[in-house]
């Protein structure tokens, strides 16, 4: 095997410069502010972890997990979210604090290496658990903080879409009984939003006329407050009723918040379905074709760590964030280049110090011996000098 | 081998619960925003990178990287450091832009797994390095820097011990020649600080009595600004002279910059000996055994990334001055709780999101369907409730 070459970095990995960590840092100071208002308290967890705990207990795919061994054999996992973790947290260290509990972060997560080009190997996510309260109550904030959390980060248009994994798990059951392969195959077109191949396969493997209208109304009810309604009569099905209900409740509760002109509900998006076990909701930002937000309620997770309690939240996808982020102007400190000669630098130096206490500056010093040293330091601040609209503004000689 | 228990984690890894979150952020932001004010830019690279470039050429000890293999059998590791990382991105995505280059970092750094129970494998670290510069000013400017942000971190009390690998390599070079394996020897024993060992080592191994005099005086070069002059007298190697030379231009940077009285010369401190050229410091503060902070010039690192530079620069151990801080109760927000019932949830959502408006102020809000609930929470808010110190001071019941 050569070599790698000495600026080469590993598949999927990325370096982020000066100006994309100002917007980084940003997004993500501003995210866990909001957070924190909303009462959620921020945890840090281990890069690393085990596949026997968090691993086989995340929502990612086995083959997404990025796998290493530890020095023992045992495998070893870098996290790939950040919801396992912190409900390992929650049924060890936080054993003893009441429900509910309100947890956030801001975490780079991975993915094993892919063939594929231009997949990201890693990534960061800000988000919240709320951990310990089953409520439709519970299920409505985290969707209205995800919407505060994305105006705080500047985004400007978007739409969060809402569904529920038990209108579909109740419809499917009513028709399909208890035929897992094919309730699969179904979920796996809407998962994959190939409503082409949902249609053919209902009209190939299905004869009840009933039973087809149902399934193909299914792809209907995406809309606002009126799908609550029409969904209610699609079909008797005892949980796909009572998941409407809680539905129609979270609805009303995100009206209060005033936040529903942001809201959509999609009875057709299920989200992880192996995973979330209630509602889910996925946000999109307008000109972009990937969702910035996703979470859902996943009643089962901590049952998996010891302490079985419900739970719901969202991770942002705050990378991709910051591609619907314009910089703003204001971002830009005042950039000061304070030189000097041998005589003048104690001077020079209290000076720059004094400067620095002011908010928006930015003062680096040099010394100088020469006056053509200084013409061409003079020379090379009329353009930008280090990074894109870094110029000096004001040029202090002491020489 | 037996499967973890479900709430275990890889040695040496820890989780930060909301305390302890928030005493780090507070350090790194204000640290950070230090650097900035200074013309530092903040940089991120990914966690892990090839061995055969960022790997050797990290200070790490080898055994102390953290290994693991791709799927094309080539070795990563997790960043050990953030130095050989910026070194990469200097030569590489940055290597149009002119010199000095100031860059910041923050990052999660990793040792592989140690038998010894309680080293930590994954820690934090906050620092700069400036490329480019091969000048006393640019050496003390880091020095300075580490002092602004030692003090901006919230650390009271604290020296800089100051020295130089040159004044030691031309020394030994002086009195062993060409014997690698002597120097070698005695290195070790100042970089453990076994000063009876090295003595002993002298009076074993030399005869030359100037010889021995000059080495045992060495341990005698720690103090203020005096150790300069005494310095110059102990041998007329030439690198050893231009080394303190240098190093009494540093303190008379130090001087103009008003921070000398943090500062000692230490000339038996030698740092990583493979990897400095130059100046080389540590800081300690009161009250604690390991260095905060450590750093020095390396003019050699550059090179082996194709852009041969002077840099300088350093790193606080930010995972370290969490324990030296105290936490301050400005920072703990007023907490608030709005109770409310069905008939008045638009109201209460309202008034709460108005509340978290203000600065310094935590709102969250709890449906509540009976009275004896009512009761059961206000009992629970008059002690701390989920985190320490976390009180409800003001109970809004809309009930």
């Amino acid at each position: 095997m050569s070599k790698p070459k000495v600026f080469e970095k590993p598949t999927g990995l990325k370096d982020y410069l000066p100006g994309a960590v100002a917007k980084l840092r940003k997004i993500e100071n501003r995210v866990l502010d909001c957070m924190d208002k909303w009462g959620y308290s921020q945890i840090i967890t281990p890069t690393l972890e085990f596949y026997d705990t968090v691993g086989v207990a995340s929502s990612t795919l086995d083959r997404k997990l990025f796998k290493l061994l530890d020095q023992n054999g045992r495998t070893l996992v870098l996290r790939s979210d950040m919801t396992a973790p912190i409900a390992r947290v929650v049924a060890s260290l936080l054993k003893e604090e009441s429900f509910p509990l309100r947890l956030s972060y801001h975490a780079n997560v991975f993915r094993a290496f892919e063939a594929e080009a231009g997949r990201e190997s890693e990534f960061f996510q800000t988000g919240v658990e709320l951990v310990g309260d089953g409520s439709s109550e519970a299920d409505a904030e985290v969707i209205a903080l995800a919407i505060a959390a994305l105006q705080a980060a500047g985004v400007k248009k978007f739409k969060i879409a809402v569904g529920h994994v038990g209108f579909l798990n109740g419809l499917l059951h009513e028709i399909l009984g208890d035929c897992l392969e094919e309730q699969l195959a179904l979920k796996e077109f809407l998962l994959n939003r190939d409503y082409v191949g949902y249609r053919r396969w209902i009209q190939t493997n299905l004869t009840n006329k009933k039973h087809i209208e149902e399934l193909e109304g299914l792809l209907r009810l995406r809309g606002g407050e009126e799908i609550c309604a029409q969904a209610k009569l699609v079909t008797p099905n005892h949980l796909a009723q009572a998941s409407v209900q809680h539905l129609c409740e979270i609805w009303d509760v995100l009206e209060a918040y005033g936040v529903s002109e942001h809201v959509l509900i999609d009875l057709t998006m299920i989200g992880d379905f192996s995973y979330y076990t209630g509602m889910t909701f996925e946000g999109y930002a307008a000109d972009l074709g990937f969702p910035v937000c996703s979470g859902g309620r996943y009643d089962n997770l901590l049952t998996q760590f010891g302490r079985p309690a419900p739970a719901t939240g969202f991770a942002l996808k705050t990378t991709r964030i910051m591609e619907v982020i314009d910089k703003e102007a204001s971002d830009e400190p005042y950039r000061i280049l304070v030189l000097y000669d041998l005589a003048h630098r104690e001077e020079a130096l209290k000076h720059a110090n004094e400067m620095r206490s002011r908010v928006g500056v930015r003062v680096e010093t040099q010394r100088v011996q020469t006056e053509s040293e200084v013409e061409a330091i003079e020379l090379k601040a009329e353009g930008s000098y280090l990074f894109h609209g870094r110029v000096y503004e004001d040029i202090v000689p002491f020489v």
